[in-house]
């Protein structure tokens, strides 16, 4: 199995390196970024989108937003010029579900099927190689491209037809940005009425309030170090693919909509490239006090 | 060391029992509620809460909110006409931190120390004995009542002074209330958008969106049980206490007043003796869809 691979940015650069590494044959492009080290790894390289389609079997993706994966694949010179039948595109970029579901069915209409294989776990996790990869597509393409998804993440699940990938990770996102949320509005309130929070840390991490955001950022919060791990930039991005998706379906959404505008807030004192519980800074700010040891 | 137990509803009962399986000397007390089974397994009994207060060293008050402490404990017949000089008060219930504080001035004017210790974990926790038990108060009040509410918790932590342990739970029960809203909103999505709930909570449970909401709740959501666990009606007292205290100390807490109205459109469509779950119920109401397997 031929693979090119599109996009070489802060999370397809590793996960690119951990296919070579596990020995498939890599061909890597991207318009914008350099991708000289990737070669120099033993990787071939195309001059288009096009081309990269055109010389592989599976093209996987890996973009910031809905518009670059439809500029890469639809596109001028774009993957669907060079696509044939009985190839497997595959989008690993967190995009807007009907944005995956338009892709797809341009692709299918040249025989070529289409995965959306969004990933969760940030850079550190693209590094190691153990990415949560929640898949939408066909049980056929999936079987065939499962043991090249797990070379980079740890758990890779199949959630439902094209579209779906994208849904379970804006379901994620949500529920992330929501928690952040959660012990944000908790911790202000408990230091501004005096109540040391490294003590209501341990007090209730262990109960029902016990959350993975609690664990992996209330001690961030406490020692006010914002270096991402996750930017709120691209929280931004992701909550506005749940709201635009919300809004298509008519699901109102009214506390995701609520810590939209906080991280709409944050963007405007500067915070977008600060990791994504930079959200109780807005609370701080509110209330004129910082949750610190 | 003689103790007085005032307070024998669904919470009371099974820690009193605790008490006098570890072998304490116990007097049990409710205004209200019966507690002749009490007596049978060898408790003493009193005529008042003032009574209580008089006959014992410790006296430990579970009542349901504020106003019922404040009328044990400082009204008509209460605790406080029967203390002196060197008892300990120690109130489990989970009220208002202001009402806490106003409790121990009063017993403090009488010399009597007070402990605010309010405890998470619902009624299999208190049968149990392995509630959290939040402590706010003097430290040697703490060392010495410590080995008592050991044998009604498994974890037993001091936060901070009078009221703290207070702030402490409603820290706690923001973080809740808005974790069983954050996967309400993105389960709800899920499912208006196709995708299998089962598969999304499957692919999510492991990565940074997990949290004990979603390993307790997710699963009784998709039965659709809404059995409590913990009634609505106990979190909209909760977060009364908590908006009420937000508002005394100026901390804006947009998203728990928004999870408080949520609770309220529960309380109407007559689920305030539900499991707090139900705010899903809030969500799947007003996108016409149910997320059930």
């Amino acid at each position: 199995m031929t693979i090119g691979f599109i996009g070489l940015g802060i999370m397809g650069r590793p996960m690119a390196k951990n296919l070579i590494k596990a020995g498939y044959k890599l061909a890597v492009y991207d318009k914008y970024a350099k991708f000289d080290d990737i070669v120099a790894l033993g990787a071939a390289t195309a001059s288009s989108n096009k081309e990269v389609a055109a010389q592989n079997e599976v093209i996987i993706t890996m973009l910031p937003n809905s518009p670059h994966v439809k500029e890469a694949i639809l596109g001028s010179d774009g993957v669907i010029e060079g696509i044939s039948a009985g190839k497997i595109v595959v989008d690993m970029s967190s995009i807007a579900p009907a944005a995956s579901r338009e892709v797809g069915e341009a692709l299918k209409a040249r025989g070529a099927a289409f995965l959306d294989a969004p990933v969760s776990g940030g850079e550190p996790k693209a590094i190691d190689g153990t990415l949560a990869i929640m898949v939408g597509g066909d049980q056929k393409s999936f079987d065939t491209l499962k043991p090249v998804l797990e070379k980079m993440g740890s758990s890779v699940t199949l959630v439902g037809d094209i579209g779906s990938g994208n849904v379970t990770k804006l379901a994620n996102q949500i529920v992330v940005a929501l928690n952040i949320a959660a012990v944000s509005e908790a911790f202000v309130l408990a230091a501004k009425a005096g109540v040391d929070p490294v003590k209501v840390f341990d007090a209730i991490k262990g109960g029902l309030a016990g959350s993975t955001v609690m664990n992996a950022k209330v001690p961030m919060i406490l020692d006010g170090n914002f270096k991402p791990g996750f930017r709120t930039e691209l929280h931004v991005k992701d909550l506005q693919n749940a709201l635009d998706t919300a809004h298509a379906l008519n699901v109102p959404v009214p506390l995701t909509a609520a810590v939209m505008e906080t991280l709409q807030a944050l963007t405007v004192d500067g915070l977008a490239a600060s990791d994504h519980s930079a959200i109780v800074r807005y609370y701080e700010k509110l209330a004129k006090i910082e949750v610190r040891r």
